[in-house]
């Protein structure tokens, strides 16, 4: 994708519509319990109102999009897991008996299966071959990838969103699996909010002292190395990040193009939706956070943006274990605040009561 | 219910079955994912099975006990909302159409209404009539309830929760109804957490400043006419407290007696559940937090308990609202933990990678 291309893209998202927000909004305080009572469900409702400039919100099909991608940046010893998990947990998001897997199979959602840059070769229908190149360099020595191949991944994340929407998806959720992404989106973090290193690396899922210092370690050295520049996200993206985040990146921008609700899940997910709201600020109308993972650069990432997050389970399992969760509580409140009764049928004279009612 | 046989009662009541517990905790160590990595989803499945003592946790049926009643210190003009707004909506508990009604319905669970002091006559079967009083007296004026009251009234939560666990409950949450009881509840917070009142007291389902004012009054009026004391959780009870939350003190203590999980809504289940920590302390392990309410007494309850809210949904309902959407997280967690592959399913060899998995 060329730079004008992605630009152009970019001014086509539009914003939400505020009419058919407000009408929902409308709507919502004819029901029988206090105004605004329900908090952040009714806030879910008056959200995909306004993304899908409609009051008949379409919650079905949903699909957690999960890039999967290696990072050179392991060759520091940045996680205590080899690398080759990557390829085999990929796999397994084919075979049901994942995290994610189950998780979606309760809340009725789909996977879609992105190798947009895992270090080994697939045959699997379900896993779709868009590999860009066998993992990122190691960015402690050099650039992660070519700011070509950082704008080719954007693509990727749009093209596969694009292919879903026409298919008729209606709400995304935002996954990935890469072994040593934490440095990768830790690293993006501290480059685009100018923080400290240390502000914002975590334990990942489950890293010791020693491989938590080499995580910090790799990336000074990265940014030593490369100077991303944070006024470009897209250089910072290709110099310290990774294939899946900006994968991602494209799933974020391409949700928002085609009015979609996109829901973004632990620190990774919201590491590349800090990017997709640097090139495009709208894009945060789109966005759901899920919930609070474990890694301490999801609260800065989401305060930064402007997002709260629905769920506080202390999760870091990563693979868009999040977006399901929440996907399902989107559907429970649609059925709950669809389905309520109005003050008329509640017997409740509102006008009377309009100080606390409304 | 004699001092005796509440005693009796609570000495009855059995801490977890920790060896199942651990049970559990090491199953779930065994499933392809980093250990732990799935959270509050995993702790709830350890404490499901040492609250059952069983591996094969029962999640079905599971029923939200809502109990209304009327307080008499709405005189004082604690709150926008005209009293007979409690007997409304407790009858449209049995219509189907509030918040709490159509949540349970998407979660597959029920609720269980108990009239245990409105100032209103109801014939409906699916209103229990357990009725104390039209109301408690105006507690800014002469004791709430008398301490036999109290006393009833936990009788009547714990009656009424065994005759649920008779006909096969296996999970119980939390609701009321009853204009006026955030002001009981913030009483009963100030009382047992020697807090000021200013610190514990907020909003309701939306009080302006004149409210807010008058249940500050009210509330310290309470006390200095009153002077509950903080060492006698039912002497707060009776004196600033209400039908409704001694009712599910009730529940709180049946539940645990019958060793089934107890999930907590939100400020006034909270402070319930705080009365019920008091009289026993055990009973915190059988009991979950499911949101974190608008209330600013709410967080300052569940730290005390020692409990973490799941749920970031800034709701301010009632009705126990908060339950069926945790009842559905519980469901969520079951079917994802329990049908998740383990490391060998999943081809990772556990033994290389134990620093992290382990």
């Amino acid at each position: 994708m060329r730079q004008e291309e992605l630009k152009q893209f970019i001014a086509d998202i539009e914003p939400l519509n505020l009419e058919v927000a407000k009408q929902m909004e409308t709507y919502l305080d004819g029901l029988t319990k206090p105004v605004g009572s329900l908090g952040k469900l009714e806030q879910l409702m008056i959200q995909l109102a306004g993304v899908q400039g409609t009051m008949d919100i379409k919650t079905k099909p949903c699909a957690t999009v999960i890039m999967c991608s290696d990072n050179g940046v392991c060759d520091q010893g940045v996680s205590s897991c080899p690398q080759e998990v990557t390829a085999t947990v990929t796999y397994n998001f084919t075979r049901g008996i994942t995290g994610v897997n189950k998780l979606s199979q309760f809340a009725g959602s789909d996977i879609h299966i992105v190798d947009i840059g895992v270090k080994a070769d697939f045959k699997h229908p379900l896993i779709h071959n868009r590999k860009i190149a066998y993992g990122t360099q190691d960015m402690s020595i050099q650039s992660a990838m070519t700011y070509e191949q950082a704008m080719e991944a954007i693509e990727v994340g749009i093209e596969e969103t694009n292919k879903l929407i026409e298919n008729g998806y209606e709400i995304f959720g935002t996954g990935e699996m890469g072994i040593g992404n934490t440095t990768t989106s830790a690293a993006i973090t501290a480059a685009l909010l100018k923080l400290d290193v240390e502000e914002v690396t975590g334990k990942g899922s489950g890293a010791k002292d020693q491989v938590f210092n080499s995580k910090i370690n790799a990336i000074k050295k990265a940014f030593q190395v490369n100077q991303p520049d944070p006024n470009d996200p897209i250089d910072v993206l290709a110099k310290v990040g990774g294939y899946d985040l900006a994968g991602l990146v494209g799933v974020y921008l391409a949700a928002a193009h085609g009015k979609k609700v996109v829901v973004i899940d632990g620190f990774i997910a919201a590491a590349a939706a800090l990017v997709a709201y640097k090139l495009c600020p709208t894009v945060k109308d789109y966005m759901v956070a899920s919930h609070l993972s474990k890694e301490v650069g999801m609260q800065k990432l989401l305060m930064e943006i402007g997002l709260e997050p629905h769920l506080n389970l202390e999760m870091r399992l990563g693979e868009g274990s999040g977006c399901p969760i929440l996907f399902n509580l989107i559907e429970m409140a649609k059925y709950t605040l669809l389905g309520m009764g109005t003050f008329e049928d509640a017997g409740v004279d509102k006008s009377n009561y309009m100080h606390i009612w409304k």
